[in-house]
Formats: C-alpha cells, sequence, structure tokens
C-alpha cells in the first residue's frame, strides 16, 4: 500500500531515514510520495549556483540553506560538517548507500518527489535551481495522497 | 477522514507546517485533533504574563519557554529571534497566512486543539496561561482519536 | 491495533514522549513496535563501558553518543545536561514515571523494541552494548510492522 513521507528537515541523518524507508518500501512494491517542505528543500537544490530573481531576504535564505544532499549537515555534532563528513566516511565503510545513489534510486524506483510550492515561495527557492524529476505542488496534493496511504511520517 | 498531529515541537517553521496540515484537512472536510505537548504548549501561551503559583523549577521552566504563537523562534538560524523575524516578513511578503490567523482559522474550522495535562505539569503551564478554547487531556485521549484517524503525524 | 513508533531522536523529552504513547497503547490492549535507529539507539546502550572493537570513526560516534537512558540530554535549553536535570526533577515532583522505569514497564508489557541494525553498523553500535530484550533487524522489518498498524510515528 502506499506511503508518504513529509520531508522537513534538511539534517542528512534524518534525509537519509526518509529515503532509506522510501526506497525500502518502493522494493517490496509500495507506492510511495515524498513531499519536501522548509528546510527538506536544501536536498533537492542543484549543486551549481543558479541565476534566479529573488527578494532580498529570499537570497539571504537561500544563501543559508545547503545547496543539495552533497552539501547537508547532521542534526547533532555537526561541528561545521565534520560530523556529516564522519558519517558518510563510516557509511562508505560499512557499505550503507549514500544518499547521492538513494535519491538516485527513488527516482528509478518510481518514487514521486513533490517540492512544496508554497515553501519555494518562502524560502525564494525557484524550479530552476532544483533537480530534476519533481511535481511541484501544495498541501492538498499531500494531504490527498495521504487519504490513500497506509503509513504516513513527518521527518 | 479524521487526522491528528502531535505538536510536540515549539519551533516557529514546524509549528506552522503543523498548522497548515491541519487547516488544510479541515477545508477538506477532515475532522482535525492537534494534540499540543511538550514544548508545542509554547504555541498555546497567552503572550501577557498570568500569575500563578508554581515550583521553582516550573517557574524557570515557564520563564524559558516562549510565551504565545508570536514569539517562537525556527528551528534552523534563528539568530536570537532574527531568523524567525525573516520567516514572518518573507511569509508576508508571499501572502502566505501567519502563524495567528493559522490558530484562529484552525479554531473557527472546528479543529479540535488538546493540550497534554501531563505536559502541563511538567513543565508548569496552568490553564490560566493558555489561550481560549482548548480542551485538556492526556495520552489516552490522544490514542483513542488516534484509533479512529488515518493519518496521524507527530512534529 | 498494532501501532509503530520511530525513536530516531535520542533526545530524553522526545524519548520520553515516545515511550509514554507506546506504554500508554500497550496498556490500552495495543500491540506496540518501537524501532530504534540513529541517535535513539543511545536510549538502549548499556550505562557501562563495553569492550568491544570499533573502527576510530565508530569510537569517536560512540564516544560522543549517551551510554543509556539516564544520560540523555533534552532537544533545547539543555545547558550541558542541566536542562535535563531539571525536566527529571521536576517530573520527579509530578509524579510522572522516570525513563528508566517506562522501558521496564515497556518490557513487562511486551512492547516490541527493535534495534536497527543498519544504524549500528554506521554508529558502531555492538549488541554487547545495548540491554537486554531487544530485537534486531533492518527497514524492511519495520515496513512490514507499520503495514499492521494503524498509528505510526516517526520520532
Amino acid at each position: 500500500m502506499k506511503k508518504t513521507i513529509i520531508v522537513f528537515s534538511g539534517d542528512l541523518d534524518r534525509v537519509i531515514a526518509a529515503f532509506i524507508i522510501a526506497n525500502g518500501a518502493a522494493a517490496m512494491g509500495d507506492e510511495v510520495t515524498m513531499f519536501f517542505t522548509f528546510w527538506g528543500l536544501s536536498t533537492l537544490r542543484r549543486p551549481e549556483k543558479v541565476k534566479v530573481k529573488k527578494s532580498f531576504l529570499q537570497a539571504l535564505f537561500g544563501w543559508m540553506m545547503p545547496r543539495g544532499a552533497d552539501r547537508l549537515g547532521i542534526s547533532k555534532m555537526n561541528f561545521g560538517g565534520l560530523g556529516a563528513k564522519m558519517m558518510k566516511i563510516v557509511m562508505k565503510q560499512q557499505n550503507v548507500t549514500p544518499l547521492a545513489e538513494l535519491i538516485e534510486s527513488a527516482r528509478e524506483q518510481g518514487i514521486k518527489m513533490i517540492a512544496c510550492t508554497m515553501s519555494m515561495d518562502v524560502m525564494g527557492i525557484r524550479k530552476e535551481e532544483l533537480i530534476d524529476g519533481l511535481e511541484f505542488a501544495g498541501v492538498a496534493t499531500y494531504l490527498a495522497e495521504a487519504d490513500e496511504a497506509n503509513v504516513n511520517l513527518f521527518i
């Protein structure tokens, strides 16, 4: 049965957890929808700078939010990125799939990834700044998906 | 169908997300119950000081927890309230409903807002310190509501 | 009906919330499965040092993660453990069951506590370092449990 995950957090560890659950469910034959909102949008940003028009405050938000999965910090003991680096190295040593591949696998498995348009407006994130293969929608779409699902998580 | 949301967090961004989901669901005809616990109780505090008797530690907790929706900080890059202010300004620029109106709308739409009595005891928050229109109950009530719902989130 | 809770967080306040919901549901006759992953594993660690072989980074993670329920900090205003101490004292004053007893009660009520094996690998936590009475499994087991449950929370 369908699963939905709201990815509110932009912390590497939480985002990894979200994608492991999503990919696991898809592998077991479930339809999965991930809804990225607020800081979770960081995960979907392209790593390169994209020139778009923003208000001053939106530019500030955009400047403070990491550009893409590879730049996320962890929620505890990040120490300016050191914690995130540590976690990535240990994950590699333990043969745990890195986040970039988890995202790729999500796409390949047909997991629906929705970027929350209201958050994009607030954070000043434009479609051009996000990776390919996303859908764009708001809370009504999320709720319609959740109504069809038997597991709905907020991460 | 019914939705329940546990509002554990007292971070402005998370609380906004909770109310947007709750109001969205109510607008689509769903019954919604929000259960405020721990830091989430901050959202429900009256902005003015209310004189009530507390133990020393309860008074300390009460003094450290923001009084009301307008004083909440954001979970990331708050910088002593600056981040929260930024987010409010951008939300206004983007015509996103501010939190105070989201709470008002929740009330008007008949969303059930429950303050967790156990957390109130621990945090030393008295009924007189909270806004009107709340119900007061514990985990058994939450579970009974969740049993009737098809979407249950912990925020 | 069955309930599942993913305990991702290792913050005292969030872990307490998780166990109060779990114990409440079990008391009402529900089957409950708690799935401890990432920082949530801290809750399950034995308080004493256990000698096990780890890589350098795993040892560093292990050294930074609190050993057991009694050493967890709170998510806000912890001030190096002072906040956690405050919360414990107020909980005692208010006759709220302390975390150690909540865990004991979870065990007695037959709540299934699963330690996430992938997180154990990443964090370098060995079975010998964890308390008794746990099961060990991965995301597939979690998803199978969640599929049978009507309330699934991520904390």
